[in-house]
This record gives structure tokens, C-alpha cells and sequence, in this order.
């Protein structure tokens, strides 16, 4: 007979707030939030999962939900999960925890999505000292397709993924990350150069209990005070993965998680529809609500057997994916290149950032071209299936990134051609992003040389 | 009637030394470096390339070649070919030079490559920290195959590219690379404080009169020398394309060059049967001679129309480039992840450099657990067709690169399993790499946790 | 603002038998068949269906559900639906329906469903002169994977699509298929020699009163006498579509059907986890219930504009399809031939019939060696998505046929090796295919030299 | 040490004729046609070939030379090639033989090839009684890429293989093929029905001493008279592999043979620098001179351990094919349907050579409305990278066939648009292919309805 289908361990009500839910979320990584559902090996389960904000970013005519939002509140997951084996034994420290996405998708009834960058005083991205303001683009979807009133003329199918998926820290690795993390935002003005050409801040995202939510651990007591003030924000990508945002864990793929708690303590969350290699706007994914089809396996001692530990612990590791057979496919790419030289023509070492910067920066003026604002092509890179790639990484002082785009997601053909861009009825475009002001007084970088 | 057969017009003798060919070869960028050859827009020519370090590398059983080399005389290029349309009106400056790459491939007669990388004090790589021997293995080539005695049980199809293709620049582009180079050579080392995790050395390799071949350009004469000392060297890929090291860049891409001096002066060289993103090694594809069959269009006036400047002067552009439609497929991929944590467990800010190389770290780790030495992993990384991405780069503090390998490139399944990695006749390797002793005396970086 | 979720137009109630449906399913091709739901262009709707049978086939342990079904009441389809288009004006006759498959799947709760071949006295299949037992595998159904407990060793991705999607014929069209059909049900047998080699019966499946469905048409009355009568059966693919059993006809296809009625009346069904090219053991694909999301246009005049008629009326055509962007890749295949020479090794005129079969019966035999029956591997080739191709059609007198299968869907490698067909533990197969006796007398095809 | 390169064992002067070459052609299969050449198990070797017809055909003006050619004297194949293993000894009967395409390509220098239908009255071609005239295109290389001046608007990349490759048959073998088609020949028009539809005259190719080639035996002789009536033609596919116009079987792939005589005797020839599949027109690849570089393994036993026989006696068998991961990407394709109706309304019983027929004529209708001519488009199907398949074979009494197009091979857009077939400039098609009268009195199928 046939097993059951999968069975539905968190869910979520879309018209409720994030802590108002059934199995209330949590937006932390702490080895003391305790799970709200357990799971066996083998069995398919399904998780729901709200959008990264709690539906704080509307499908509306503004971008003000945008440049003020309040980012110490994300990421909302929903777990943790545990898990246990056959004989009902829980994952344990040093196991290797496989997650296998055998499905995924929207929520139905909630077939949108959305990409913004923020206003550079509240959470800025990638470029945010190019494109200081607050801009968001909504998205629909018409199946496997995403489209968006804001920016028209592309449609593509999406390789929908969960931006963050991870297990919970141990009290010890909880403490390396708050560790390291508080020395790069204390001290890193001084001494990371690199700050001079991202300009992102700030460096790093303490614990806060301001906008903290764990769980079922109630606001307000002495156990919630503890931990909120101890745990880790998601933000980054760690060593139990978290917010990787490795855009081609679609159906199919496969997740080696190491497990540092007992019950590994899975939590997930973060759902992209789409989203190009970098994230590069930073809200930068078609982010919505969503859900997982679920597998786990557990490899006992899979840690200590498979991952090598790269730093002074030997929790210092990192997830291993594998990639499934099922992707769009595109046959062709144009492709940007970028070197590690800077927007003031600058010289840096190596350095692939600085490299990608350029790559894309290259690639919003090229587009820009054929009929589309710079803040349009901006929300696109960040959210379509681009590939970022380190092509080169050894030819000092020149590290090459490239940044290369599929031709068919466009309804016109962007390739170069023999005499000027070609003028037409579709590069009359009406529309453009939503977007606010920018109120600070932070100098705007520009592109020395572009009106020569 | 046909179009007559590719004409040949570079070809090179690999029993001659690089300035002994009847087409003198140069290994330096300069705008007064004479043309070697002409072609028209539209015509398929054929271009013979010698490796880029003009046969200094043999077949052999030694890597005391590599440990020794002359780095000063790389890379060895063929050109430059002066560009004409059908008016016989070259191309100019502001133009774009497009090349289609319509075949390519190893020249006949000399089947084989090699990867390797160099000492620590000689050229050194992306982990000559780890890795401070001078380290070789040898391909050979079964048509579309490779397979090295070095690294046995892989095997794969190449991806054969020219690592370099570029224009000559103009006087002012030369100055303009010069001049910042010369300053991250000089002041590097106190205001980059990424060198502190990426140890090449030097930090960029300015014009040198040693080693310096200029083609037609007869050595000791006057012109020679103010060439020579002018001249930049060919190790990073900069605005007129040069050593991308694009691994993508096969039959049927496309290269958008920018036109810097009448004529447009192409050179290439450096051909790869195989190269993996990012290219660790540095000696890092797997190097080969080889032929190139180009057809070139002039796009009048396409530098404005179709490149935006993105740095003080309109010379600081970037190629853009097509991908064709004949690439290897693979259909499943095992992915490391690398987040911007370096080895000593400190924290840097949004550093791809930085999370890359652990991504590449965190691979030879896993792989060498499969029956291989970590220099064999290492070379293997460097050369097979692997794909580096940027995946985040936005979530403040960690940038998150992965490293994508194909599975079917190895003879095991080297997935994680369930259990122990499998023990069994395979993964006895009694061959290794070649390797030299490093005799200097810089610390190795280890892996502080590798033996717990 | 969001367009409105996909609106259900056609649901189904899997408890209740298909004439009980609030909107009537129906199995026969007339234009009287009244529609149950209207769409206008550009909106997506969805719709669900039973599987083929309307749930006759059980998840059981025995194949005599498959051995006894009553094929007359077969296929059960959910429409018509009729297409108007933004100023309400439906389609019309003449004009080509352009149906976009914007997403589909199982339906939630039902992810199962089953591979089946019939007793040669009722339906038979492909194969049925060497197979003639009534045959069933179940599947079940891990997000985008299916997994047989009959047929271990072998999981793969789904090309999921409808089997079935047409227009309504127009009673002209109707006409003329009952004739040909008749014509060939009757006199096929004197005159069709290739009916020494295929052995279904009957030839044709002409329009019966026994077993009909006729939507919202009460049964006896008077109309739903005289349609019954007329109305055609579903089995083949015709002009209007219909049973195509196109395997690539996936999310993110697009179908251009002629419409010959006013409204176009879009019916579908048969709805199919995956297949393999041909379909082979009939009851051949995973057959499951399930949901399609689409999206219309309707091309005015765009039968005359894009079809040509390619026999004695206008109404003489075939649509046209589009194959979308995301299929499962698979970049390894083994490919078995076939010729028109049949197993008494008589030679055909390029009979591409012939050779296919042929190229089917080798693949078994040769897939057997790795620890399967027959039996499941026959079921195996007609569900999976291996591809049958006509690579020779021209080279007198053998047709080439070729069936050519991704390895990746089997736990072992199945390509020939250097001695012996490998023996392990995998080969020992427990279970097969759930199956009947063959009751009839007519004689087994054997394969004279199977054994020598 | 390196391998040595490639060892040239055949090679080709196109300034000759096939029996002036060096190493003599043959162009029929006999077990007693001595070795060329000798080559062993693992070493890479090449061989040369040139095109099918012996240069017959030219890069001129004229479809002359393809009416009127002999057909008596094709394919003229290279070999055959003796194969050992490493301690000598040869290949016995019952082995098999595996073959890998290491490389591949046109002749250097001889960069052109053609595709042509043949006269009714000599040869013709799938659709022959729709177009009876010879027509001949002739297509230039580009590297990778191929064009026509005949057929404007089209460039591919070649899915470049060899369209014949096979082993000597035993006499008992030849003595099979003998029979079978001698029956066919003489009895055929009164059993096959099929030939009502496939009008290709004659129904097989019995031997002849007119245009027979024999390798190394001297024309004249007593062994030459007795071989050369008893020598089987090389048009079909038989169990030797032979003439399988398999277009995957390109670079990368792999081929297991059965062994029929001592040293396996392995020809091959018939290069096709591109075809699809079918390849209708019958001489209907891109028909070129070309080279192989070939590596062997022999499987002892493989015959018996691998292939099960498929008719009478155990040499009723078939080639096993591997596809290699080297492929031209498409990702989308409009695709073509045929039901086993024919021309004149009449219905056959699961006819996939009707369906296919059907399924082409709906494509050259279709396309010819694009601005071509539809012998054109004939002569484009029959060698564009175009997939035929055999999408259902069961569902009576319609088979379904298949032919998917790859859109990206044109340069306007071939899918239906909303609105008339886009008229402008590409669509005004001066060239054409070049053809002859035809002077035969046959009647021409015409297609009943197309101009109503």
C-alpha cells in the first residue's frame, strides 16, 4: 500500500502574524529553542513557510514597507524540526543530517513575490552606494513562470529554493559566531580595506533581543531573555548552513547538514521563487511564502567521515550539497566580466568582491540600454537565474568574476550587434520599480566616466 | 563554390624556441608591438598557439622544470592580427572587434598538457600557503578526453578554451594599468589587509625587460628597450580581455573586444584544454599548444554604444562575451561551500576571495578521503570543470562561494554514503602528482582542527 | 495588485465515481457535449482529473483490476471548457488555440499511481503477442521522484503531462473519423500485412453506447442516445489532439490546438507521472489523477495562417507543440536499435514500426541480465523517460529504430563491462510486477533463439 | 611518456579515386574482404574517409550530378581494420567489439559537404512522391558551425558522426541478409501494403557486380567474380551494425559490436558533419569527407553475455549504443505531430513510418510559410539537428510520431505569433536548392487540401 502523503508538520496561516502561528516561529539560531515537530528518516514531510519578513512586505504600490522596514525581526523560520531514526534516536552531535527536497513551491493562494534593495541607512545591498534608495519590484507567477509588472519585457521560469536552510548551533559554536563576529563589527573599520568599495553596514549583526522571536520560548521570560540575548542572528550563512542562498538547491537537490544538538534541530525558511548567483540587492530573491516536501536520512558520525574541519575547531565546517537533475535549461549566455579594479580605477589584490562588483555594474549599464531603468536591471540580476562565477583567481593582482545572463528570459534580443542598439516599441517602457526617496547624506557613488 | 579553408596566418614550429618562429611571438601587451598577420571581417583564419610558457614544461618525470621556471618570460602569444573590413579599412579605436571561436583544439601531433602549480617563492597559487611545493601531472588526450597517470580514476571532456585573447592597448591604457599596479606592488602590503589570507607574491608583476620578447621587434635596439621597460606583462586579465582564463569561452562563443589602436592588434595564446573556474593552481588548466580557428566582425562606434566605462577615463571597460551552444553536460554535481571565515577562524566582510578559498580547502579535504593526496585534489580542482560561484554575496558578514564538481568525471561515487567512505581496490592510488621539495622558509598554513 | 490565485474551473472529488462529479466528466469526442466552465484568454485557470480509469485501477496487491477492466469507459475527461476571449467573443472554428501548461502534478493527497499492461484478450499492448498477461506496478510518488516497490533499484524525476488535450471535433470531423475508423476495424485485417507483427485487437475502438459519458447529457435520453452513437472513442490522438502521449508536453509547454467548434471546448485527462516515448506497454505511462494549470490564447484565423491540411478537407491537420525549458536532464544514455526484420526474421519495407519493436524487445532482454523479469522491465521502458527515435527511415529496406535510456535511473551501472554481467546483491531482485494468468489460447511470440 | 598521437591507419588522397587509394575502398560487406590495416585493443588510431559517393558529388551549380548518379557504387567505406588485444590475438566470432569515438571531424581542407534527395526514377527519398526531382544544397563550415547559400537563415552547430560503422559479417550472416531481402525484392509489392505510402524503388539492394568495390581484391579475378555476387550492399542497417544513421553517435560515444569473423574486420565511412534523425531525404545528412579517431576493447564472450538474438538463430542481434556528454544544447523546440492517416485520408494501424511521414510534411508546410521553399525545408529536415520520435504506439489505430526542431537554428522566429506570419525582409529568399526536372511520368502526391 502506498505510504502516506506527506505528512504536514508545520504549517502556516498567511492571515496570522509570525508568533501568532499554530507552531510559533522563530527568527534565531539558538541550541535551546525547542522544536515544534518531530520527524523519522525516510518519511516525506511537508513544511510551511511564511516569507522572510512575516508578510511585512505587501504586494502594493509602494516601496515605503521597504526603506522601513525593521530588519532586526528577520529571517522568520519555522521549525526546529527533530529528527529521529527508525528506532526513534535522535540525530546526534557529529551525525551528518541529509535533507533531500523532493518538492517545493509557493503557498497556493499566495502565487507573488517580491525583490527590493533597501534604503542604504536601513540594510543598503550590494551596490548601495550606487543606488542609495529603496526600490521593490513585485512579481507573479503564472506557474513555473515569474513575471513582474515592474519590470517588463523578462519572464523566466524559477529554480525555487529555500534561501536558509540549517540545523541549530551548539552552545559552543553559538559562541565562536557571536565571537567573531562581534571582533569584524568592532574592529573591522580599521582593519578590512575591503569596506572602502562595499559599504554595507553594518559589518556584522549582533544578537539583539529587540524583534527577537524564539519560538515557543514566551517573550518576557527569564529563559526568553537569556537566549534572545545570546542568539545568533540569520543573516549570514554559517557552519550549519542557514542563509546560503545557493540558488540551484531546487527539487531533487540534496543537503548534508552537519549536527551539533541532539534532534539536529532543522529549521527552514527564506523561500525563493527565483534568484540569480550573489542575491545582489540584498532583499534580492523573489521572496515569498512557500513550502518544502522533505526527506532526511541520518549518517551516523557522517561529520568526523566526511567534512574536515578548515579553522581552529572541529565545528569550523561546512554543509556539502549535491544538485538534482531537473533545472531550466538555457542554451545561451551573455556574459560580463569584471576585474578587481574599482569604480575610481583603483587596484586591489585578488579580490573577487571587487571583481563581481564591476561584473555587475558592467552588466546593469549594458541592459540598461535597451530600454530599462538601472534600478530595474538592478531587481532583475539579483532575482533571475544568473550565474556569478570566480573565473579567474590567481593572475595577480587581477581576480576575474564574471556574471553571465540567459538570453531567453528577455522578450528582445540583447546580444550586440552590427551598427546601434535597436530602437523599437519595446524599449518604450512605461513602468519602472517602486521606489522612495533616499534621505541620507551619504556621498553616491558615480561612475566617473559614463557621460564622456 | 566554397569559401577557401580557414587560412593559416600564425602558425608556430613547437621544435623552435617562441622567438625562433618564423612568426616571432611576444609575451607583453604594448600598442607598438608590430602586427604579424592581417584578416578581413567575415573570414575564418587559423591561429597556432605554442603553451603559454613556450615549451619550457615537458613530458616528463620531474616537476623540477616547474619549481625553476623563468616566470618573467609568460605568456608567450601569437598576433598581433591587424582587423580590416571589407574596405580594407581597419578597425578603430571605440570600435568593438567580435570573435566568433568556430574551432579550436590541441595542435596535431602534440596530444597532451599539463597542470601544475608553483613554488612558493616562484609564482606560488590560490593555497600556496598550504601547498608550497612545486607540484605537476601530465594529460593526455584521447580526443575529446583527458586522463593524467598522475591522478588516475578521472577522466573528462575538455572544455578547450584560450585562457587569453585580447587588443592591444592604446599608450594611455598602458600608463593607466602601470601606474596601478605599480602602486598596489608598492603600498599593497600595508593598505591590503586581504594579503594576510591570499599569499602570492609579488602582488602584481610590473614591466620588466627580463625575459621580454616584443615579436618583429629585434631585442637590444632602442626601440626594443623603450618597449621593453613600457610593456605590460600578461598575467592579469585587464580592459582589453587578456588573461580572462573564462573557462566557458569554447567552439562557438563569442568575445566582444574593445578597439584600442587602429587595427585592433589581437593576441592570443595560453590555450587550456580544460580549466576549472577560478583556475587554482595558477599553472592551473591543463596547459597545452594549440590552434584557434577565429572570424572576426568590426563593430563601428560599439565601445560607446554598447560598453559603459566604469572608472575614471572612458578606457575603463570590460569585454563582453557569448557562450555557445556545445558545452560537456553534467547532470549531477557535489557542491562545497565556503563561507568568509579564514583558516584561523577570524571573520572578514563579505570576502568571496576569502570564502572561496575555503570552498576549494573544504573539496580537497572531502576528495582526498577517496583513496587521492591533497595535491593530487588540488591540480584536479584546478583544471577539471568545476564551476566557482559567488552565491551570496550580500548577507553581512559572510560571503558564501561554492565550488561545484561533476560526478561523472570520477570512476566511484564519491557522494556521501550512508556508512563509511567505501574501502575497496579503487582507492589504492600508488601513483601521485609530481613534486618538488620546498626549500624555503614561510610557514605553512594548517588546518588547526584537521586531526582532531 | 496580484492577479487572483488560479481559479479551479474543473475539480474532482476522488471519492465519488466520475458521473458523480459536480462537474460531470465525460469519455467520448462530440461536438454536443456541452461544456462545464468557461475561461477567458490570458487568465490561468486550473483544472483536476481522475486518472484514466476513473480510480478502477486499485493500489492492491493483484492485477486483476488491470486483467478485467471494462475498456469501453475509458478515458474519463474533465471539460469541455469553453475559451472566450477578452471582449467575450468565443473561439471559432478556424481558429488555433494556444494553451500554455503553466504548472501541473499529482493531486495533494493521491501521489501514487500505477504501470500496467493488459491481458491480450482485453486491450493487450506493444508487446502483447510475448507478454500476454495482464501486468501491474505501483508507483509512489517522492515530490518530483517515483519509486516502484514492483520494480526495484530504479527511481527517477517525472516529465509530468497531461496523455490527453483537445478541441472538440466538428460533426464534419467526427464523420470522417468514423469512417477511416470503420473502414480499418472492418477490412483492416485483409489488407494491413503489418498486423502480422502488431497484434492488438480490434483494430479500431469505434463509438459504442456501452460505457459512455457524456457530461452534463443525462444518460437515455434521447440526445444522449444519438451522441452516444456518434461520439468518438478517446483512444488514438487525432486532428484535434487528443490522446497524443506526448512525453515532453510539460510545465512550461505550450499546445496549439485548431479549433472546430464555437468555444473551441478544451477537454483533458489521462494524466501521467511520467512515460517513456511510445508508451509501450499501453496502460503504459505512471497513470495517476491530477491538475493542470493553464493559460489560453486564441490565434484568430490561425488554422489557415499556420496548419496546412495535409489530406482530403481543411480539416486535415495536426497541432503544434513547444517544449519548455524545464525538463529533467540526463546526460548519459544507452541506446538499443532496432531494424525491420521481425523475431521470425522476416524482413519489412522500412517499417518503423517494426524496428521499434524490435529495439523495445532488445532492451528488455538485455536489461533482464541485471536481475529483472521481463515483466518489469517491459512496465519499466513504457513509464520511464527513455526516448524512442526514427533514425533511419530512408535506407531501404530497414527502418532504424532506437530506444536509448538514461543510466542514471538505475542503483547499478547497466552499461556492458569487460566480463560478465556483474553479480551482487542487488541482483537479487525479490519482488516483480504483480500479475494474472493469461487465460486465452492464442499463441506466445517466442524468441527462437533466446536460448541457444 | 605520452601515447603517442593518433596513429594514422587509413588515409585518404581526395584527389583519387576510392580504388586508387593507397589502402583500396570497398563499398560492400563480405567476411572475405582481407584487412587494411591492424591495430590493438586501447591505442587511439585514426582513419579517413571520404564522402559516400567517392566525390561524385561536387561543390557546383548543378543537381546534375546527384540525378544521374550510380548508385551501384555507394558507400564507399575505409577499412577493414583488424583488431587484436594486447597479446595478439584477434577478436573472435562471438565477442564484442567496443568502439569509442574519441574524435571526429571533417577533413582538413575539405571543409564542405552536401545534402540532396535523389531523382524518383533513382534512389528517391522518404517523401519521393511528393518531391520527385533531385535537389542538392551545399553546406560550408565554420569550425563547428554550418551554412548553406541554398537554404538562407539557418546556421547549426554539428552533431558531427560517422552514418556508417559496423563489423564484416560471417557467410552464414550474409547469407541471412541475402534471403530476407531477396523475398522482399521479389515478393514484396504483393504482401506490404506499406508501399502504398513509402514509394522508394527498389524495395532492397540485392548484390551486383556493377560498381563493386573490393579492397584489396583485384576486379577480375575468379574471387573478385564470386564475392562481388555474393557481397551484401551497404544501404540498410543490418545485425552488423552497418548503415545506422544514428545522429548521437557523435564524439564521446561508444559502440559494441558483435563479432562475426576473426578480427572483428571493422569499416566504416558515410561521415555526416550533421543529420537528423530519419534523415529523409536519404542522402540527406550533411554528406562530408572526414576523419575518425577510434579506440577498441574487446569483451570476449560479449555476444552471448550481452546481446539475447531476436529471430532464428543466435546471429539475429543488435549494436548496443552509449551516448556521450558532448552535445549541442537546445532548449527549446517547436515540434511537429503525425498520425498514421495518410495523404488520402485513409487510416493505417499504428504506422509510425506513416505518422513520421505525416509528422514531416506537417513541418515543411509549415516552415515553407517562413519565406522557404518546401524543398528547402525537405533538405533542412533531413539534416538539422531535428529529433523524430515514436511518441505513441499503442493507442489504436493511430501511432503518433514526433519531430521537434530546435528553434534556435533560425534567425527570425519561427513560433506562431498572435496575427499573421511576420512578413519582412528575411523572408524575401532569393537562393534556393538547386534542382533538375524530373522526367519520369510517376504521379506526384499532392496534398488534397492544401489550397482551399
Amino acid at each position: 500500500m502506498a505510504p502516506p502523503t506527506p505528512r504536514l508538520v508545520v504549517s502556516v496561516d498567511l492571515k496570522k502574524k509570525p508568533w501568532e502561528q499554530a507552531l510559533p516561529l522563530h527568527n534565531r539560531w539558538h541550541p535551546e529553542i525547542p522544536p515544534v515537530a518531530h520527524v523519522k528518516v525516510s518519511e516525506v514531510f511537508r513544511v510551511e513557510m511564511v516569507d522572510w519578513t512575516g508578510s511585512v512586505i505587501k504586494d502594493d504600490d509602494s516601496a515605503a514597507d521597504v526603506k522601513f522596514i525593521d530588519l532586526s525581526t528577520v529571517h522568520y523560520l519555522s521549525g526546529p524540526i527533530r529528527v529521529v531514526d527508525k528506532k526513534e534516536t535522535p540525530a546526534m552531535p557529529g551525525d551528518l543530517l541529509a535533507v533531500e527536497i523532493c518538492n517545493l513551491g509557493p503557498l497556493p493562494g499566495d502565487e507573488w513575490g517580491y525583490t527590493a534593495t533597501f534604503d542604504r541607512e536601513n540594510g543598503g545591498g550590494f551596490l548601495t552606494d550606487h543606488f542609495p534608495c529603496a526600490t521593490k519590484a513585485i512579481w507573479y507567477f503564472e506557474g513555473i513562470y515569474a513575471y513582474s509588472p515592474h519590470i517588463p519585457g523578462v519572464r523566466f521560469p524559477g529554480l525555487t529554493h529555500p534561501g536558509i536552510i540549517g540545523t541549530a548551533p551548539s552552545i559552543e559554536l553559538l559562541n565562536i559566531w557571536n565571537e567573531r563576529e562581534r571582533e569584524v563589527e568592532e574592529n573591522g573599520h580599521k582593519s578590512l580595506k575591503l569596506c572602502e568599495v562595499l559599504h554595507s553596514r553594518p559589518l556584522a549583526n549582533l544578537p539583539s533581543t529587540k524583534g527577537c522571536h524564539l519560538g515557543k520560548i514566551k517573550k518576557g521570560t527569564a529563559e526568553w531573555e537569556k537566549i534572545a540575548k545570546e542568539a545568533a542572528r540569520t543573516i549570514p550563512g554559517r557552519e550549519n548552513g542557514g542563509n546560503c542562498d545557493i540558488k540551484n538547491l531546487s527539487r531533487g537537490s540534496k543537503i548534508y547538514l552537519p549536527v551539533f544538538v541532539e534532534g539536529a534541530n532543522l529549521s527552514t525558511g527564506d523561500m525563493h521563487f527565483s534568484q540569480g548567483d550573489g542575491e545582489v540587492s540584498f532583499c534580492g530573491a523573489i521572496e515569498m511564502s512557500g513550502f518544502l516536501e522533505l526527506k532526511c536520512e541520518i549518517i551516523r558520525g557522517g561529520m568526523k567521515e566526511y567534512l574536515t574541519p578548515m579553522g581552529p575547531t572541529p565545528l569550523h565546517v561546512n554543509p556539502i550539497f549535491e544538485i538534482g537533475p531537473v533545472e531550466p535549461r538555457f542554451s545561451e549566455w551573455l556574459v560580463f566580466e569584471g576585474i578587481s579594479v574599482d569604480e575610481s580605477g583603483r587596484q586591489h589584490f585578488l579580490d573577487a568582491s571587487v571583481a563581481y562588483k564591476r561584473a555587475v555594474l558592467n552588466a546593469i549599464d549594458y541592459l540598461s540600454k535597451f530600454g530599462y531603468s538601472k534600478e530595474q536591471v538592478y531587481l532583475l540580476l539579483s532575482c533571475c537565474p544568473c550565474e556569478g562565477r570566480i573565473s579567474g583567481i590567481v593572475d595577480a593582482p587581477n581576480a576575474v568574476a564574471t556574471l553571465a545572463i540567459p538570453t531567453a528570459i528577455f522578450d528582445q534580443d540583447i546580444r550586440p550587434k552590427a551598427g546601434k542598439v535597436p530602437i523599437g516599441p519595446r524599449l518604450v517602457r512605461k513602468l519602472d520599480v517602486l521606489r522612495c526617496s533616499y534621505d541620507g547624506n551619504l556621498p553616491t557613488t558615480k561612475n566617473p566616466a559614463a557621460s564622456m
